[in-house]
């Protein structure tokens, strides 16, 4: 078998076979296929896409490259959930302790940001003294005792997507359907569980700005997820706007809790509920969607999410005592407040830029060793077809330089779009697929 | 300026700019864009295409990627000819001393064979003690000696084509008309003539299979010479069988003296007249291509061509008595008749097939290290249309090992289809394309 052949054969559009695959796949990730050829299969694959077939035999052989994580030392079904990306994206810290308070185990590998999105294991560090740095053994045993662990990634998993992920990054590769759908589900494969639910973004602030692009890729995962044999589900929700209010690691770690308190964002308990139902339910532990919709409503009632998420935080190492008063979390020295400047209506909010606001002002990474700042970052009070009324506050900036306030103050008054008339809402929940059908919302 | 940003403009289908074309090539050349990146561009341009504007803008920084060919030192115009490559094309060996006895200088860089095509240079080195390295002002000095001289390529001509074609080459995207004809002529124009005859071939022995897409690349080739200043012509002839009838480097010569004795093929001979004639037209050696013709054909009456070979044979430091007795070149041990199996007429040849036979026999290179037997060949007896009897010689081949031949004998009729009916002859001569207009014969 021959590279060349490979690139040709899809080049004339032709289907790969598994073989095919798994010869491109292994030789790439041991060095013997040279890089300038793979990116010249990638832009193949770019003009020419991929079959089902296809895309399912990447998946498995970017997913089986490296380690494949063990679970089984954990009793019954594990849940796993992915985001593809937002801004003021707190989902983890919410559906974590409310679906483990479900009795769902939840061992987590979760990432740091990067760019204008954040990541879950920043966030988690806003707690004084928490780690994320564990063995496999200890992450098992700490989920066996709380139900949850939520760890950075140690493991070796899916070597070939993350050097194929580099490769593409570099040649304009990336945004084709099927690879992004591979990409993502090697990795989750990989990660060793049995239900995945899938928390797909549409919107100016998501990956996939187009609402049709999202359902696509939703579905192409879905169908990997299926063909590998684990139950799978996709919720398709907007992110044409901030999710929640606050955008800024500490910040949203405070909407975190005040949403396991029952007094955050709609929106956020909603998306924590519809993901939340499909990981009790599809686990065995409800005999319905609805049944774990109400389970999980009762976690926030009875405050024992905020209990789960208070376990975990002390489990970590973490100063537990921040989850019940959130004053301990860190602080930035300089708050101002940024008020609208006419009467109006809130119609559009470029929401990649909100996220780039909390960057600018230190809260983001340009690079990997970047060092990034707890907490700083906006908290809006205002979203999309809100009434504001001149010199009302419609955020609040959170920062510890002036300068750097003044050019996101800046930012962030351009990323939004008023309207002298009222606008409408849009839906926040707008699809959801599973292995059985798409559902519009 | 970015590669990415380059490589994303041609995915998305937009053309590139000149300046964006001269710093990948630049930037390639010196080695500062990967070539992961380059054939990630490749691919895009090979599905996108490029411009008749992005198509110059990309030859003429190839051209100016090394040296250029400086033959001012050489009076007159000078006239340059270039041979897409087929089977049996031993135009040079005829068309130069014809070109050159018209007063014409020909200062020709030839290449050697590799894979099914033979070279020019291996077809004269069959001249005992000829040599083709010289320096620059030795090859000039030749020139301005006796009209011609034919060296190997010394000069590093096209370097940024050079590195972009061996990419091409293993990450299948050579096949794109634009990049095809970028690359012929980017050397082209670095080698420094006036006036540039392309032989364009089409045919099952042809790098052109198609006819379509030969009148296509030869329009694309005739467009860049025409926008860098040069007078450009292209020839379109079949190459559904080979040219001539000998296939082997020695072989090959001595069909190249027999026609330049006026006694060899007459697709060869005309061949030559055609291109000849716009070379001593546009170097302005004759008022019409009509009158050129005739002052070509007056070569072989009187057999100053030949004179002329003998000449650069024997300025080039070969035994110029070959020229005059063609049984001083090089000869194979075992001679073997391929006979007719049954009366018919030939249909069809694999053109290609019959460069492979005499590879098989030791003519032909595998890699660029590979030496070559120059004795061994095959001379066919009947060509497309021509009656055979059964038992009839249809093929003489020539080899030093029986093995060889027993293989090659097999390959050869494998090639040849027949049929039991008369088949029509097609046209030799088939499109001529100048700057004015294209015409079909």
């Amino acid at each position: 078998m021959r590279m060349y052949d490979i690139i040709m054969k899809k080049r004339n559009g032709l289907a790969l076979t598994k073989e095919e695959i798994n010869f491109m796949v292994e030789g790439y990730t041991k060095g013997e296929i040279p890089d300038y050829q793979m990116s010249a299969l990638m832009m193949a694959i770019y003009f020419k896409g991929m079959t089902e077939e296809e895309t399912f035999a990447l998946t498995m052989a970017m997913a089986y490259s490296g380690d494949i994580i063990d679970l089984s030392k954990i009793e019954g079904l594990k849940a796993d959930k992915h985001s593809t990306g937002g801004v003021g994206d707190k989902t983890s810290l919410v559906l974590g302790p409310m679906v483990a308070a479900c009795k769902v185990p939840i061992a987590k590998m979760a990432g740091r940001g990067l760019g204008h999105t954040g990541g879950t294991i920043d966030k988690l560090e806003s707690f004084l003294g928490l780690s994320t740095s564990f063995t496999n053994q200890e992450f098992i045993d700490y989920v066996n005792q709380i139900g949850i662990a939520i760890i950075g990634q140690t493991a070796d998993l899916a070597p070939a997507d993350r050097k194929l992920y580099a490769l593409r990054d570099v040649t304009a590769t990336v945004d084709q359907l099927s690879l992004i759908a591979s990409s993502i589900m090697s990795k989750k494969l990989a990660a060793g569980a049995d239900v995945i639910v899938l928390d797909v973004k549409t919107g100016s602030g998501a990956f996939m700005k187009r609402e049709d692009d999202a359902v696509a890729l939703a579905r192409e995962m879905v169908k990997i997820g299926t063909s590998a044999g684990k139950e799978t589900v996709a919720i398709i929700s907007d992110m044409n706007q901030p999710l929640g209010y606050a955008v800024g690691n500490a910040l949203e770690v405070k909407e975190a809790i005040d949403t396991l308190n029952g007094e955050g964002s709609k929106e956020l308990l909603e998306l924590c509920l519809t993901l939340g139902s499909y990981m009790v339910a599809y686990t065995k532990h409800a005999s319905s969607v609805e049944e774990a919709r109400e389970m999980l409503l009762k976690t926030i009632e009875d405050k024992s999410a905020l209990k789960k998420l208070a376990e975990l935080v002390k489990m970590q190492g973490g100063d537990e005592r921040a989850v019940y008063d959130t004053t301990m979390l860190p602080k930035a020295s300089i708050i101002m407040e940024i008020k609208a400047e006419a009467d109006g209506f809130i119609e559009k909010i470029e929401t990649e830029e909100i996220g780039i606001v909390s960057a600018i002002l230190g809260g983001g990474r340009e690079t990997k060793e970047s060092k990034i700042d707890l907490s700083v970052g906006v908290v809006m009070h205002k979203k999309i077809s809100d009434a504001v009324k001149e010199g009302e506050s419609i955020a609040t900036m959170y920062g510890n330089d002036l300068e750097k306030l003044q050019q996101a103050k800046e930012k962030f008054l351009s990323a939004i779009t008023f309207s002298k008339t009222p606008v409408p809402k849009g839906r926040f929940i707008k699809w959801i697929i599973t292995s059985s059908g798409t559902t519009k919302y």
